[in-house]
């Protein structure tokens, strides 16, 4: 059967929407890691390229697996001792950063750092999806919005060559 | 809040026991990779090395992570459209080798190599998990089989340095 | 500085020929892993789909700097014990595999298992780079070669989905 | 032939010595990552898991073919475009990333994160080998480096999972 491509991209941008993210968010993230480097930089920039990373289909995949957890998590629908891990955000689970390091890999590998500075720093949106406020479960949410931005800034250094040397 | 590691490990060994895989099952998986580059394998090593790989929390945690969402899709309790990418075990959706890669990773490089072969040729338990028979689903857990296979073997081979120039 | 994006990709593409490896060897490496799941496929499309993979930066990157390590090893410039282990591809080193990998990457996860199913097969141009005839050093070249294989074989399976539930 | 593990472990840190990192320099930079999550943690610890760290062979892979490659720029026996780009340390190169991401996967995806961080903020060692002075080039070795910091600080919090919830 042939999945309909447009069917899981739209999916994947209902369910951010749902889960309290909107493209301008993490269009904000992106201006916060790539603004030091440019003389002006433009948000409508940014947002294009946060489009341009949630047009793949690796990018889709994580973000309805991602948050299939996180929503399962919350409604505790999940097995033991998974259902706690998730709920608790536990510091040793790891497995929201491997699905994380599958979207900063699209662009290549000097999304890392970003990635890695974004999810200790948690600016903007990150933040308010890591405040563990009532009983919201955003452990997958916040590692995928942080990536999906980290990749971004990759997308945007790669067009722009001159920049990048700055940023080393 | 600290999680018990001892109850991790035992929900990780019964879960791949009730999903019909046993460790002698993925003894044979390195059996097969490992044997043709010593002169004579015993089955309690590589049985002890498939031991000292699901010891580790990456491990365990794929493990219960991956098999939930295959019992979730079995049961039909996921949304659309992550419910049918699961259950037919699409071909593009990569979230089940990312996972798998968090586990072969553990013991280093050298292992994806063993890992992708062993996915493709599907000996043993691999063959069975893939057969898609009755309503059974394991999108993640043959994967994550495959990949447990592929780092016992790295761990043999790196206990074994004389062995691994043969195997290049 | 920004470094002219043609000066690399022209580096890339002289290194592969001065190496012994054309894009028509790659290209058969692309219909040998993907035949099985066509009807026909034309070994155009694979050749097409090998260029879109070396147009990459990273996969360019990956490129010169391997065949550097292996150029050097071959003229026994480099320091002990790197010399060595590069001179004799011995199996535990494990860079020469995080450089594949970092070409897998580029199209996703489902990349993974091709690159390690060419890797112990070694058809065609891989089984040439591995005889370690006479001084040549491949260290690195044919795990290179084997993941652009393998990148060109997922992108070629991007573009048809259809295909890619065969796969599985 | 087998290799010697002494050998290759002895010329890891026979190399890290003599391109002006000692082992108290990364043990300061878990201190770094560490410190806010621990009501009192000494130095020794940190230092501990840095030999731990280094004492895998993926580890020693890494430093000899990196420092290497940085060596060899310095002295400017590469061939162009290699020798521009990492004499430069060109920030879309990405290849010295995918050499710490082989580090930091050893002790797990949890590492990532402190990765990315420190190599952004980079505290000091970090700082001194980024200073871009004379005709040093570390273009390998400072990520070498964090990465090394940030799989120690991984391994440091697995052994302590009540800190590993702070963390988060």
């Amino acid at each position: 059967m042939v999945k309909s491509e447009a069917a899981l991209r739209d999916a994947a941008l209902t369910r951010l929407s749902e889960r309290g993210v909107t493209l301008d968010d993490i269009a904000d993230l992106v201006m916060f890691l790539q603004e030091p480097y440019f003389e002006k930089l433009e948000k409508s920039v940014c947002l294009e390229n946060v489009k341009r990373v949630i047009n793949k289909r690796e990018v889709q995949n994580a973000i309805i697996t991602g948050t299939e957890l996180d929503m399962l998590a919350e409604k505790k629908l999940l097995s033991q001792p998974l259902q706690n891990i998730l709920y608790e955000d536990e510091g040793l689970y790891g497995i929201d950063e491997i699905m994380a390091l599958a979207i900063v890999n699209v662009y290549g590998s000097i999304g890392f750092t970003n990635y890695g500075y974004i999810d200790k720093v948690k600016p903007g949106i990150l933040k308010k999806l890591n405040s563990h406020e009532g009983s919201e479960v955003h452990t997958f949410l916040d590692d995928i919005v942080g990536a999906i931005a980290a990749a971004a800034a990759s997308r945007l250094a790669h067009d722009n060559p001159e920049i990048s040397d700055i940023m080393k």
